[in-house]
């Protein structure tokens, strides 16, 4: 009983250690969906921008929806910059594949950033969101100018 | 001080009735949106239905995150079908701006569907998860036939 046990915490554990890139058929597969999550995060995260700077009234549960979404959507795009994927229309320099310490730091400070937009919105507090919006544009740009083409 | 206190109550009245679509500045971009919500939703679907389907093995944590991730993109496209985006490169049919309550009805059924995978992979047992896959992708699929043009 005990081998036939193993074999499939063997496969797990081989799941585990496939890398991310495998979870694309293609490598057009994974610039799709990398593009497709950096659109909805950047509509929540606009969102929030235009309460942030007025253009629409304050909606602290909208907020919170938006900051929730785009957190979630912040931590899905690095698995599709496995190698072999700078392929096709895409934004993304080639440096990410080249200085991947540098690219990973700045996708972590995003990352790290929007979260705490997240738990900013879930105070409901306009100050502190507005504080917290501007450190994630920040971050935000800061990847940008490093590792996207100019359009 | 009453007076002055109505204004931006009334202001945020006007907000919540506001159409869906004005939260896209461009036709265009309401489109851009909705596919891009498409893209990562059937993406974390079609990773359980690999693991369904025995394509990858079983992985009770990662079909956890991607049905939450699925059931969090299943809320969000109806927005940005609002009158005057059935525009540019869509593979929208046209009966959905006629027929909205059928479409509606079709785009219900596939977010209780989902509500019920993501509610089975939290359950970790894989019986289960393959029902509501099954459900799922079948409300998928009859809101294609019927709202989706034939690629």
């Amino acid at each position: 009983m005990k081998r036939l046990l193993l074999i499939p915490i063997a496969l797990a554990g081989l799941a585990a250690a496939l890398p991310a890139a495998a979870q694309f058929q293609k490598p057009e597969d994974a610039v799709k969906y990398r593009q497709a999550v950096y659109t909805v995060m950047a509509a929540h995260f606009g969102r929030i921008g235009a309460m942030v700077n007025g253009r629409v009234p304050f909606d602290a549960a909208a907020a919170q929806t938006d900051a929730e979404i785009a957190t979630m959507m912040s931590k899905l795009p690095f698995t599709a910059f496995g190698q072999g994927t700078n392929v096709g229309k895409t934004g993304a320099k080639p440096n990410i594949w080249t200085d991947q310490a540098k690219f990973t730091a700045a996708a972590t400070k995003m990352q790290d950033e929007m979260a705490k937009l997240n738990a900013a919105a879930k105070t409901g507090n306009l100050e502190q969101i507005k504080t917290a919006f501007g450190a994630t544009g920040a971050a935000c740009k800061a990847c940008h100018d490093d590792f996207r083409k100019k359009l």
